[in-house]
């Protein structure tokens, strides 16, 4: 079986460890969102869009890199309701027959679709028809002019790659000392904006392929305040610990120093006015809404268990990947005992920004 | 999760079992149909179609019923190269843009879509874009007027449900000699005849909703010469001495006589005049070729050991499901041990009728 090189999808299946029991962070911002979402579509959505085609009368939703599940259920099954209310509310005289809803979900070909498939709750099977679209949100996905909503939710921040100078040894961008970029190397953090940019140009290409004029593109997820180090946010603090207790490992010999060097992760949260310069760089689409919004859970503190679990269901298959098998099990342990004996201080974290944004295709 | 009742897909994975290493009979046919179906698509297929919504420049193929490759693979990738040889042939002037192809893999939601996403081949990852779409093809899965070209192989004979009278223990139509309709009792054929005209007419129903006004459906499969019960062909043997040797497993108390009574295959091998009139009893298609195919693999004996690596990929899911853990193992081995025993007789068993079928929506 071919490999897909830098794609490391969610942890599936259903296990303790799974993705799905595993996503509430990501669950309480995608409830926060959920209004501002319907007021969204309710808002800029042109139902007369539809009947372009008078052949087909159906309403196309595409979620990007989906994972798993439960949450892009209930995401797509907000915007479906949205769409009927505002479609009963206007009354709408340009539809004939009845609205039908097409849902696309989307992420890497070696995401657990079996999972999301198998998962789907039956109600949803009743109110639209789903497939599961294998390919990298970063490049096209879906047919030219056939998408009408776009969401995509505390994905973007993974890069397509792993910049190329941050695993390279004879480069000064290595990423020696650290397993994420956490902004405290100029030269690792130079690399990953370069990609972040590249990443983010070719995803808004992508969508305006995609979507219809008129469609509309929904994004949420996280940035860094302006001049604000991830290294001092919870986050980052808790991605170099994990870091650290790969570092105990390899001296004692579990794994090496020199894979450590070579592991970086494909993950970039850039600050709030870079990523606001990378959506209006891109001239298809009108901005509609671009806010912040606040995370629920960004005023109280996590458990250490929650930050554990939540973790190793992100980052389970992409070190897994990286060190072999066996070196996961391990990691957390040791990684749950280090949070135990030295848990973050929330109050003197600085907080991620929560972004919420509506674009509409030109 | 929820369960699936009625849907066993093919054994997924890619382990020694799995239908991807056991599909060479089902290859063999579909390499037999494969010239018909390019020039099917070359005689059949009208290119204007695509011009109807001029903002898509799409056209749409489906494969119902793919499992999980590699069959699945090839066949689009033919029906693909024709349709840009017409293309090119024509030199299209109703087609502006470059043409985009995007395939609809349809099987169970229980089907391995993961394997499928996996071990597509690289080049038709650039040839298409790929969609996967879970749900029975007896019902609606794809948008209304979205589909340009469906296809479908050595899958119709899979009904939507076990008949219920034949599970039934106080029903004449009980199937409790056999584990699958062999045509030796006439109230369990006559059960099975009812659920398959159902099926085909739900079929063939669903695919006039989503196929646009001049598409074509192309069916290939198998079915039984007029007046020939399926107890002799030979898949008809294969299967009932696979009931033979549960039968003897219940003798030695390993399952029971009354698991085996309530299990009966999904499967029916309509006969020929029978499948035809249920085509031609659908008013929404015209019938543009209707023909007996030869399977090169007609001619001559099949090894035991192949018989039983594919009859075991068929049908290791169903099996497991009813009879639990661990019966498939013993039952495929006292199967080869039996089949050993008992050869088929390939000269004197009857042989399925191979159909090729073109339907065009009107």
């Amino acid at each position: 079986m071919p490999t897909f090189p830098q794609s490391f999808p969610m942890n599936g299946g259903d296990g303790p460890h799974s993705y799905i029991h595993n996503s509430s962070y990501q669950k309480v911002a995608i409830d926060g969102a959920k209004e501002k979402t319907s007021e969204a579509i309710l808002k800029n959505l042109d139902l007369e869009l539809l009947n372009r085609n008078s052949d087909e009368n159906i309403l196309r939703i595409a979620d990007f890199g989906c994972s798993i599940g439960p949450n892009t259920f209930e995401v797509v099954q907000n915007i479906i309701d949205t769409v009927k209310q505002k479609n009963l509310k206007e009354n709408n005289a340009y539809i004939g027959a009845p609205l039908e809803f097409q849902v696309c979900f989307n992420d890497q070909p070696n995401n657990d679709f079996n999972t999301l498939f198998r998962t789907q709750p039956i109600s949803s099977k009743q109110a639209y028809l789903s497939v599961g679209v294998p390919g990298s949100f970063h490049g096209r996905v879906l047919p030219k002019n056939s998408l009408h909503i776009g969401h995509i939710t505390y994905a973007l921040h993974w890069l397509s790659t792993v910049p190329q100078h941050v695993c390279d040894k004879k480069s000064p961008a290595l990423n020696k000392s650290y397993i994420q970029c956490n902004n405290l190397v100029e030269e690792v953090t130079e690399a990953y904006r370069v990609q972040f940019k590249k990443d983010m140009g070719d995803f808004l290409g992508a969508r305006a392929e995609e979507l219809v004029s008129g469609g509309l593109m929904i994004l949420s997820g996280q940035c860094l305040p302006d001049g604000v180090p991830k290294a001092l946010t919870w986050q980052g603090v808790v991605i170099d610990m994990i870091g650290d207790c790969l570092m105990d490992m390899a001296k004692q010999g579990i794994t090496t120093k020199e894979k450590i060097e070579l592991f970086s992760l494909p993950i970039y949260i850039p600050h709030i006015s870079e990523f606001k310069a990378e959506i209006e760089r891109n001239e298809n689409f009108s901005i509609e809404t671009m806010e912040k919004i606040s995370h629920p859970m960004d005023y109280k503190p996590l458990t250490n268990d929650f930050i554990t679990s939540m973790f190793r269901a992100i980052l389970n298959t992409i070190i897994e990947e990286h060190f072999g098998d066996g070196v996961v099990n391990e990691l957390f342990d040791r990684f749950a005992k280090k949070l135990n004996k030295y848990p973050i201080d929330f109050k003197r974290c600085k907080k991620y920004v929560n972004y919420f944004i509506v674009l509409k295709r030109k």
